[in-house]
C-alpha cells in the first residue's frame, strides 16, 4: 500500500492536511511524522450531518474521509489539537478506514471546571482559572468564552470528588437540581463564582465542579454509512459531544483506545465515550479505557420510530421522536422492519421496506412490500432488523463517568468478557423503550462473563438501581404475554461494590446468574435502592446457582416470590 | 393553462397543500378558494438554505416551488396563517412563477409589543398582553414564548409613537442603547414588565415598545436562482426575517404588494420589506406599500467578497465576511468579476471565473480565466458584474419603518419615479462598502424623479443625515483618483421635511439636482445633522439648478466650496 507522510505544519494545519488527504487518494497510509498539529474550523471542510444522539447541524470537519477506500491515518503518536467548533474526524460512505496512533484534544475545551471553596444552603462558591476557562457573568448568567464561541450553562454543573476522581457520591446533575434552565451566578472575588441555588446535594470543599456549557454539537469521531473501520491507539481527551459515534456502519473495531482527561482536568469528553446506532456486522471494543466522560462509556442500540399515521394498506407515516434522533434514516429499500406494541414492546410483525420518502428530519413516509397487518396501530413503533450488530467488549476498563456503564441493546450476540467495570450508575444496562428515548433492541443472546465489577450505583438514582440493570420500559411486565429480552447469561463475574443491588431483571426469558462472587466493599455507605441482591420482574426460566457471597442466603429467592413468572 | 383548485382545509393544511403543489405539475394555476389556511412546520418540506442578509439554516417551508415552470399560486384573497418557524414560500431554480392575491401572517408573531405605562432614568415599565404575546421572566431575562420556540430579546426593543405610527423621534435601537446583550427585566405587576436600563432616549407614556426577540431565520418569501417572478397583491403582515428576499434571480416584479401591520400591531415584518442580492434583469417594484417593518423597505445590491489569499497567478481565496452573507455563491463559471481596492472602492480589473471551489460557507477558491493583474492585493474585493439588475421603483409608498428608505446599489438603470417616501433615516441611500457590510454596487445611471419626500432622518443618527444620502464608504473621497458613483439625476421631486439636510453626495461624477421643491414642515424639531441642504464631498460635474425653497440661497454653494472637486 502506498504511503504519504506529513511532517510538521506550523499554524493552522487544516488546509494542508485536507489537501494531502484529497491528493492521497485511496489504498494509502497517511503517516503523520510531526509531534503536534493544530486545526481551526475557519477554512475547514463543511457539511450538514444528522448525528444520532448528538446535535445535527452544519459542521466544520478537520479530517473528512468521504467516499474513500482503504485509507489509514497513522498519527505516529501526534497530538491533534483542535480550536473551536470543528469535528476532528468524519468517516462517511467509506470502507476499510483505520485511524491510528494519535490523541485529540481542544485548546479550550467545551466544558470548564473549578474547585469548591465555600458552600451553604443558598449556594456554592467555585474558584475557576480564568485563563484556562475564560468566562464572564452577565445579568446573573455565567457565560463561558471559547475560541469562536461563547455559551451559558446548558445542562448545568456536575460535581466530581478529586479523591476518587469519580462523580461525587449521590450527587446527580447539578448536584441534585437536574437541568435547571439557569443557575444564577455572582462574582464573589477574582476568579470565584457563586452559584446561587439550593443544591440538594451540597458538595464538600475541595470538590471539583464541572460546568456543562455546550450541547452535543462536536463529537470527536463520526462514522456514518461505512464499513470495516478500525480505531487503534486513539486517545480522546475532549469532545464537544460524544467521543465516537457510529450510525449505519458495518464492522467497527475500537482497539486500545482511551477516553480520558487531559492533565489538570477531571473531565474527558462531554457525553458518551462511544455510541453505535443502527449498525451491523460486529462492533468490537477491546482493551479500551473510558473514564471521566460526562455520559455512558458505550451504548449500542437501534431506533424505535413511532407510527403517527396509517396512510394506506401499505404505507405509514413515522416519526423520529427524540430530537437527537432527528434526521437519522429509518432504513432503506429492502430492510426488514419489526413492528412492536409501544406498551408491551413486543414485536408482532415484520415487513420489508418498499420505499422511504423523507418528509423532513422528523417524519418519513414508509411504504412496505407486504400489506400492513391488522395489529398496526398509532403509537406503535418500527425498528430496523437489518441494522443490528453483534457486540464484543473485552479487556476494557470503564470508570468515574457520569451515568451508566455498558448499554447494550441489540439482538445480535453480545459478549461482555473480562472487563473492569465501574460507573456511577449501573455497570451494565440492557433496556429498550418505545415511549421516551425510543432506543430499541430486545436482546437474544448475551454473555456477561469474567468481569470485575467495582463500585456502581453511587450516583443519582435514575442512573441505576443495580450493578446489572435489565429494565425494558414495559408498564406491566408481569402480565406481558411474552418476555421482551431472552437468553442472558451472567457467569463467573466478581462483584465488589458497596451497594446491595447486583442484578435487576425485567421481562427476560432465560436468565442465568451463576458462578459469580459477590463482595460488599463498604467503600461508600450502601445506597439501598434495592432490598436484595437479585430481583426479577416478569422473568421466565431463571437459573441462579453456584454464586459466592449472596448472603444472607435466600435474598434472591425472596425476590423470586415477587411478580416473577418463574 | 390548466387550473387546479384547493378549497377549505381544516387544521394543518401543510401536507395537503404540498401534495397538491406536487401533483399539479408545471404550466398550472393553483387556485385557492377557501378563506383561510393554516400551516405548521411539523410535517413541512425541509431544506437547508443560505439566505443572504437573513440567517442560514435548515428550514421548514410551507409552499416550496422548486424546479418548477409556469406556476401561478392564486390565493383568491385567502389568509395564509403560519404557526412557528416555517418559511411560507421558497421559489428555487424555477421560471415563470406568480404568487398572487393572498396575505401572510403568523398566529403568534416573532416580535411582541406593549405600551409604556411608566418610565424614569432607571427604566421603563411596559404593559404587554400576555395572551397575544406570551412571555416569562427568568433570572432577569425576558423570554418570549411562541409556537414551538422561545427566545430572549435578540436585538433589544424599539419604540414607536402611536400618534404618528412611526418610530419615536430620535429614538434608535433600544431607545438609544443599540443592541445590548441583555436588558434586565423585572415583573412589576400582572402583565407589566420593567425594563431596567438607563435608556438615553426615554419614551413618552403611551408609546409602543416593540420587543425584538428573533433573529432573521424566517423570511416570508425567499427567491433563489429563479427567473421571471411576479408577486402581485400579496400582503405580508409578519415574517421572522425579511418580507421578500431574492438572490441570483432574474426579472422579479412586485406589483401592488403590501408589507403592513396586522390590526392591533404597530410592527409588520421583522426586517427589510424587500431585498435583492446579486440579481439581474429587471427588479420592478410598483404600487407597493411598505410600512412599519423593522428595517429598510427595499435594498438592491451585490456582494463584495474579500481576497484573503493569493494562491497562484490565476487563483485567489475569497471570504464572505458578513455572517449574513455566508453561504451565498460568489458566482459561476464564466461570470465577469470586478476587482476593487477596499480603500478607494475603485475597480481596476475584470476577469472571468474559470472555476469556483467552495471551501465552506465562508470561503471559496476562485480560479480565473486570465492571469491576475499586479494590482491584486489582500483585502481587496471582487464583485460579480454579471448579476446586476436594472431597478424600477414607481408608485410606491414607504413610511414609518426603522432605518432607511430605498437602498439602491446596482450599476444597471435605477429609476425611482413617483413614489411617496418617508423613513426614520434617509429616504434614499446609495452607498457601497468593502469593509463592513460588503454590499457592492457603484451606480452608473440613476434617475430620482417626481417623488414626494415626507419626513425623513427623524430617527437614530446612523440611519441618515440627509433625505438622499449618497455615501460610499471611502476614507478619502477628496483625493480619490476617480469617483465611485456616476450619473445621478435628482429632478422634479418635492421635499417636505423638518430637517435641513436634503442631499449628501460623496464621490459622484455627474450629479444633477434640479427642478426640485423643498419645504420645511416644522413637524419635528429640526435634527440638524447637516448644516445646509446640499453637501458634496469629492464629487465632479455637479449641476444644481431650478430648485425652489433652497433658502437661504447660497446654502448649497457654501457646501460646494468644501472638499468638492467641482
Amino acid at each position: 500500500m502506498k504511503k504519504i507522510t506529513l511532517g510538521e505544519i506550523s499554524g493552522d494545519a487544516t488546509t494542508k492536511v485536507l489537501q494531502a488527504l484529497e491528493q492521497a487518494g485511496d489504498d494509502v497510509i497517511v503517516q503523520f511524522t510531526g509531534a503536534c498539529y493544530h486545526f481551526w474550523p475557519e477554512r475547514a471542510y463543511e457539511a450538514y450531518y444528522f448525528i444520532s444522539n448528538n446535535r445535527h447541524g452544519l459542521k466544520r470537519i478537520g479530517l473528512p474521509l468521504i467516499n474513500r477506500r482503504n485509507v489509514t491515518i497513522d498519527g505516529g503518536g501526534a497530538q491533534f489539537i483542535f480550536h473551536g467548533e470543528i469535528i476532528p474526524f468524519v468517516v462517511d460512505r467509506s470502507t476499510g478506514i483505520t485511524l491510528r496512533n494519535f490523541s485529540v484534544d481542544w485548546e479550550r475545551p467545551f466544558y470548564s471546571q473549578g474547585e469548591v471553596v465555600a458552600s451553604d444552603v443558598d449556594g456554592v462558591d467555585v474558584a475557576l482559572d480564568p485563563i484556562m476557562y475564560p468566562y464572564r457573568i452577565e445579568t446573573g448568567h455565567l457565560i463561558f468564552e471559547g475560541e469562536g464561541w461563547e455559551s451559558p450553562l446548558t445542562t448545568g454543573v456536575f460535581a466530581f470528588d478529586p479523591k476518587t476522581r469519580a462523580p461525587a457520591y449521590l450527587s446527580g446533575d447539578s448536584m441534585g437540581l437536574g437541568y435547571p434552565k439557569n443557575i444564577r451566578a455572582e462574582a464573589v472575588g477574582k476568579g470565584v463564582v457563586r452559584l446561587c441555588a439550593n443544591f440538594p446535594q451540597l458538595p464538600e470543599l475541595g470538590m471539583v465542579v464541572v460546568f456543562r456549557h455546550h450541547h452535543r454539537h462536536i463529537p470527536a469521531v463520526f462514522l456514518i454509512a461505512s464499513q470495516d473501520l478500525l480505531l487503534e491507539g486513539v486517545t480522546l481527551f475532549q469532545a464537544g459531544g460524544m467521543g465516537i459515534i457510529g450510525q449505519f456502519c458495518e464492522n467497527v473495531k475500537l482497539l486500545a483506545c482511551e477516553v480520558t482527561p487531559a492533565a489538570g482536568r477531571i473531565f474527558s469528553v462531554c457525553a458518551d465515550a462511544s455510541h453505535f446506532v443502527n449498525c451491523r456486522g460486529e462492533i468490537r471494543v477491546e482493551d479500551c479505557l473510558f473514564e471521566n466522560q460526562l455520559d455512558d462509556p458505550l451504548n449500542v442500540h437501534g431506533l424505535n420510530t413511532r407510527i403517527t399515521e396509517i396512510i394506506d394498506g401499505h404505507t405509514i407515516l413515522v416519526e423520529l421522536v427524540h430530537h437527537e434522533q432527528h434526521g437519522v434514516s429509518v432504513g432503506f429499500t429492502g430492510d426488514a422492519m419489526r413492528f412492536s406494541d409501544n406498551a408491551t414492546l413486543l414485536g408482532y410483525a415484520r415487513n420489508k421496506i418498499a420505499e422511504v420518502e423523507r418528509i423532513n428530519a422528523r417524519y418519513a413516509r414508509v411504504r412496505f412490500v407486504d400489506p400492513l397487518t391488522e395489529e398496526v396501530k398509532l403509537n406503535h413503533v418500527i425498528e430496523n432488523m437489518d441494522w443490528t450488530p453483534d457486540l464484543y467488549v473485552t479487556g476494557c476498563t470503564i470508570r468515574n463517568n457520569r451515568a451508566r456503564g455498558f448499554l447494550a441493546s441489540t439482538p445480535g450476540k453480545i459478549r461482555i468478557w473480562g472487563n473492569q467495570i465501574s460507573a456511577s450508575g449501573s455497570g451494565i444496562k440492557i433496556s429498550g423503550d418505545a415511549n421516551y428515548w425510543f432506543e430499541s433492541g430486545a436482546v437474544e443472546d448475551v454473555e456477561i462473563r469474567d468481569n470485575d465489577f467495582g463500585e456502581c450505583c453511587y450516583g443519582d438514582a435514575p442512573w441505576g438501581k443495580a450493578v446489572i440493570d435489565i429494565d425494558p420500559e414495559i408498564a406491566h411486565p408481569e402480565t406481558n404475554p411474552a418476555c421482551f429480552h431472552r437468553n442472558i447469561r451472567i457467569e463467573n463475574n466478581r462483584f465488589a461494590t458497596s451497594d446491595i443491588g447486583i442484578l435487576f431483571a425485567r421481562s427476560v426469558d432465560g436468565l442465568t446468574f451463576a458462578g459469580n462472587q459477590i463482595r460488599q466493599t463498604g467503600f461508600y455507605p450502601a445506597v439501598g435502592r434495592m432490598s436484595q441482591a437479585l430481583t426479577f420482574e416478569g422473568c421466565r426460566s431463571v437459573l441462579v446457582e453456584g454464586n459466592e457471597g449472596l448472603a444472607p442466603e435466600g435474598t434472591h429467592s425472596q425476590a423470586l416470590t415477587g411478580p416473577s413468572t418463574i
